[in-house]
């Protein structure tokens, strides 16, 4: 058909806000390793090895047998009952009615952020961090303001003070991550409970990603970090994330959880019928097998990355430059080298010439310049592959 | 520990906007039905079979090779390559870069709402409509303005004059559904091309939810009902929303795509970031089974559909006091009958009385007031016993 006849068209841009949002500076340092075959890759928040196999199976059986079909916004009650049990038995008693299902831990921050904010409102978050805590606020037209951790001698540490002067009466919302990424930073119970009080006092909303909870090595009695769950009441302001793809490695099947109060939980429906509408039937069943079956693999699995973290802060801490600190969560370190300062640069430099995948710190928001980022979710001897490639570029840049 | 020391806590709400968004009054229906064992239910837009083996075996060899990591936020290329192919086999010239997967046609919805609509932006869509088009801008704070379609001697029919003056230069955005849910109206191609000249003109984005495209009756030699796609450039102001859920049974697996100007793209990655990162990578794989097998499923599905439909219109048109016509598209018949003037009380009554499940017109709307849905994707003699029962209600109410 002609179509000479019509106006010409107009060409297309999204709109502002979603214009300013980061692009992904990881993918941009991958971009600069595109076409150079022998890559080592650590810049990515995930381990090197598949889903247990027991998980896969359930899926496999749920297909099998005809899990094909939409599904309760909040997910099936089969595994709403093990979130539920799950919860109860590391953070005190939960119901089904506080547990929803959702499509990854990244869409359970959006729809919690849908539920509380709105254009105008104002967010705090505390930095370096991942950028979708900070970018999720502003598609909703919200303000975000940042408190950043300070670096020194025992690491990553929190000012509480300067956190509690930004939370203001007028703040609608408080974003924080801990097990922290990239830092490893973890917020302490008595800081916790300082803050809570403080928003409560304020009426101000809590959503805390705790989706490395599992990951927490400063007390090794502990199966979790300190979580807002143990210390809030299950009906107040807190709403807390969490997510299968760190303690169970299943990164790529985009399953997730929210914590919430019970009187939330009718407009948290309607939020994910028109975000996801729900998780995919058979992902939900692997989910089931997950927390019901696999506990053990949660503890190895935190036991070995432990033992990761000890060997990759030993081996960088013995490179000329390097400052590191072995963190007390999460499964990154985020250190500082000889040329850090331009992190970015650095980063791609380092792909380029000796095939050293990382992450710039400037990813993780302006508070993250000077330092790189290095998950260390793999094999030792991948560890030591790497740790051998960063020296050669320090040596060849006269480190 | 005790809390007893820190202040009470605040009773937690979401927000007005979300309080405000419309629950579903088919769940409010299938409530209404619960405890009674005997319910045919015909109230969801989902067919009764389970996805074709050859899908679901696609997923489970994902699964066993170990496809269970992050994929690029605008899906794996090879499925992209394969959309981009069965794009332009149906409506022309599409390449990968216009191509993004996404978790689910709804989640595409309210990834191309973010792109293009803020706070305060206006909006207009075509009603009776699912509900999600007309809540999701709402989320992110814009404003909704509806066109009613007419119902008449030609069943549902669009008053184009009335659509192109709520279509005003202060328009952000229409949102279009066609073939429609719930009525199975089909917008013409004559109708299609001056509105697209209309919105050309004054620079109004289109978003176009096409799922239902591959279930097109009124012309049996066309593979697919009328696409915005047929008539625009790739590089304009068009985004089409598609799903896996119809044309090949895959409801509960989440999985979409859009067709976009390939300039958004870095854009839209952004987004898909921020609200699911990715689609599962194994549902991925199987999205791509679906495309490259699938046709000669996808084309026997729309001529059972097809039957189901002639069937079901001609048995409801025998019942008395029912005004029933044979709609164009998709998978549903709407149509009123004795009581419909208050839908949602009548579809609950024929579920408590009789055991038959319909969704209410008003679930769609103001402007489906007055009508129920009823969605024809299963068995002729299923839906044989359906009517038996509705003849049964409407005798036992002195029809």
């Amino acid at each position: 058909m002609s179509e000479s006849d019509l106006p010409k068209p107009l060409l297309s841009n999204a709109r502002d806000a979603v214009r300013a949002l980061r692009p992904s500076q990881i993918r941009e340092v991958a971009n600069a390793g595109f076409g150079i075959a022998d890559v080592l890759p650590f810049w990515f928040g995930e381990s090197d090895r598949v889903t247990p196999q027991f998980i896969r199976d359930a899926a496999s059986n749920a297909l099998a047998t005809g899990a094909t079909f939409y599904t309760h916004n909040l997910g099936i009650a089969p595994l709403r009952e093990a979130l539920a049990g799950y919860v109860s038995s590391l953070h005190g008693p939960t119901t089904v009615d506080n547990i929803a299902v959702t499509s990854a831990g990244v869409n359970a921050l959006m729809l919690a952020a849908q539920l509380v904010v709105g254009a105008g409102d104002r967010v705090v978050a505390v930095t370096p961090l991942w950028p979708n805590l900070v970018e999720i606020p502003k598609i909703l037209g919200a303000h975000v303001e940042t408190v950043a951790l300070g670096y020194g001698a025992q690491g990553w540490t929190l000012d509480l003070d300067r956190l509690l002067a930004a939370l203001t009466p007028q703040t609608k919302l408080l974003m924080l991550n801990s097990p922290n990424n990239p830092t490893g930073w973890v917020m302490s119970r008595d800081q916790q409970r300082t803050v809570l009080e403080h928003c409560r006092r304020h009426g101000i909303w809590i959503v805390a990603d705790e989706v490395y909870e599992r990951l927490y090595y400063a007390d090794p009695a502990a199966r979790t970090a300190p979580s807002f769950l143990d210390l809030a009441a299950r009906d107040e302001h807190v709403i807390c994330v969490n997510s299968f793809s760190k303690a169970w490695l299943m990164t790529g099947w985009r399953l997730g959880w929210i914590v919430a109060p019970a009187a939330l939980m009718d407009d948290l429906a309607k939020l994910v019928e028109y975000n996801t509408s729900c998780a995919p039937a058979f992902v939900q069943q692997a989910g089931i097998a997950a927390v019901q079956q696999g506990e053990g693999f949660a503890q190895e699995l935190a036991g070995e990355l432990r033992g990761a973290r000890d060997h990759l802060v030993q081996a960088l801490g013995a490179l000329p430059g390097v400052d590191v600190k072995a963190p007390p969560g999460a499964m990154y370190v985020f250190f500082s080298l000889p040329g850090a300062a331009r992190s970015l640069e650095l980063c791609k430099a380092l792909v380029r010439e000796v095939g050293l995948g990382l992450a710039p710190g400037s990813a993780f928001g302006p508070e993250g310049e000077g330092f790189v980022r290095w998950c260390y979710a793999c094999d030792p001897h991948r560890l030591d592959a790497g740790v051998e490639r960063l020296q050669r570029f320090l040596s060849q840049h006269g480190g």
